[in-house]
């Protein structure tokens, strides 16, 4: 069975094994830049193992695969300019390294390729694959929109912040679930059991990013704690709290988001104490659980024999005690 | 038979049809205002025209038609990010009306929609239909870099311009009457005359645009002349007059180029001077005299009926003498 390692060093190998045009290089450098950085490899993969799991022939998977972690990494170039974010995965980003109008149109370049990939699939499922992923790209920058709209909003509802990062995050996911199912031969019912798999896991990993951010080990983290606070970043924690917070509390919270001069050690241990005394963070652990119990409990409904899903259930076991 | 009119009649009141999403509204707002603008709609119209050419059904080509033309309102939106452009169709561009992220965000979206309506043609022509439209979306990229590149260079090789502009701009509108051509039936043969047909009139188009930007009527041409001279852009013209002039216009050529500060007219005076001097107008109506004859001798071998090629061979003879 294909596990999250050997998924990867297919994708990985695949990757390195592209050829794009070579000129005009402005245009392709980026490209094979933001592909080299690697990453996780973690929506690629899923698109393999989750094709594995109805069909033992998963090479008909790699090229779509490949064409969604391509279009995640035209999300992230794009999302980089639009948040003026200069450091990707330990690098620089594309349009720090090179310029805004070369990761625009390098981007641009990424979101034609990603179709193109995704098409390579057996033309009996290539419309269900194309349609699947069309309503899911849209939603991917729909999400976007709603994470820019709320950075800029006063105030951010639960549940507005819940739908922002099922767009942005959990609906990619989710679908890498179901192509790779309807690639591997899987029904339609288990093919959206498999989507909705996807959309908890992804809702529960971007919820623990919220929780990472603030109360991660920095050196296993990867990077300093506190980041979401300093930039006032309304996350889970942050709404939770203030749709708890009342009077002194409220106070309190109002004045550190409000603080313009401050050292930023002071204020995440000020907003931390704050989390801490209202217990949002294990809100958010109870609600990421939540996630991960319908997940499993998604996976168990797939029809697939028990004895193929080990390595999925492995692969959201090991999402769930994460730590980076 | 469907004429230039009747087709751009068919394709507004199409889009004006389509419904997009409504939230959130700054990703879609921008897309139904770009293409409310309208312009000439000349692409869709090919596919349209092509479609017909060989085949009474020209239903069929109506979404494919769309797509393009979303798709070069696409590249518009993106370009004039890129080019800092304030007005498109004498309308504030989206950047500017909104911003820089959602202007990069609601393109990412219209390229989506783009393939979203190219795929909604017959199955049978679909793998045919959406491998043109890739390779042609990564051509019309590519010379968009090679645009920008060139913008930073010191000099322009001829036959790197004219490999430009085919890219940027021939090649989309090649694609578009090859698309239609597929649709309506055509051969392999023909579909790839019509796309010859296509190239030659876009070369022969973008040519026009350098001379009429120099020597066009403002009252027609709908904008001041001379922009081009003023910004020192490597058109035919300019890049032509560096080939031929030497001695005391080569000095004065220079010297025009290289002054910072200067009265608009008088330096429009001046380089128009020199192109007269060299005869670099007659050379480019030249070139776009051969693009053109050689776009009316592909159309002639396309094997469909004389009566029915009598429409585009009016829209080319149109553009022939085109003043705006």
């Amino acid at each position: 069975m294909y596990t999250l390692k050997s998924s990867q060093a297919t994708i990985n190998q695949a990757i390195s094994g592209l050829v794009f045009n070579s000129e005009p290089k402005e245009l392709y450098d980026p490209i094979r830049y933001i592909l080299s950085l690697e990453g996780k490899r973690l929506r690629p993969s899923l698109v393999l193992m989750a094709c594995n799991l109805f069909s033992d022939n998963v090479e008909d998977a790699v090229y779509p695969a490949i064409g969604l972690e391509i279009f995640h990494n035209f999300t992230l170039l794009h999302d980089d300019i639009m948040d003026k974010a200069t450091v990707r995965r330990n690098n620089p980003t594309v349009h720090a390294r090179w310029n805004e109008n070369i990761a625009i149109l390098s981007g641009d370049v990424m979101s034609i390729l990603a179709y193109e990939y995704i098409s390579k699939c057996r033309p009996g499922v290539l419309l269900d694959v194309t349609g699947i992923f069309t309503q899911t790209a849209l939603q991917v920058c729909e999400g976007q929109q709603y994470d820019m709209n709320f950075e800029k909003a006063k105030r951010v509802s639960l549940e507005g912040y819940l739908k922002m990062i099922e767009l942005k995050t959990s609906v990619l996911i989710a679908s890498c679930l179901k192509i790779g199912s309807i690639i591997g031969g899987a029904t339609t019912k288990d093919a959206d059991l498999m989507y909705d798999f996807g959309k908890n896991l992804g809702l529960a990993f971007q919820l623990q990013d919220d929780v990472l951010d603030v109360y991660g080990d920095p050196k296993i983290f990867g990077k300093e704690t506190g980041g979401d606070i300093v930039a006032n970043k309304k996350t889970f924690l942050l709404i939770k709290a203030f749709e708890l917070a009342d009077g002194a509390i409220f106070e309190n919270l109002q004045h550190q988001i409000e603080r313009k001069h401050f050292d930023p050690k002071d204020k995440i241990k000020a907003v931390k104490a704050i989390y801490d005394e209202l217990g949002v963070r294990d809100q958010a652990d109870d609600l990421v659980k939540s996630f991960y119990q319908k997940a499993f409990r998604n996976l168990d409904k797939v029809s697939a024999e028990k004895s193929r899903k080990s390595e999925l259930i492995k692969l959201a076991e090991g999402l769930m005690k994460r730590e980076n």
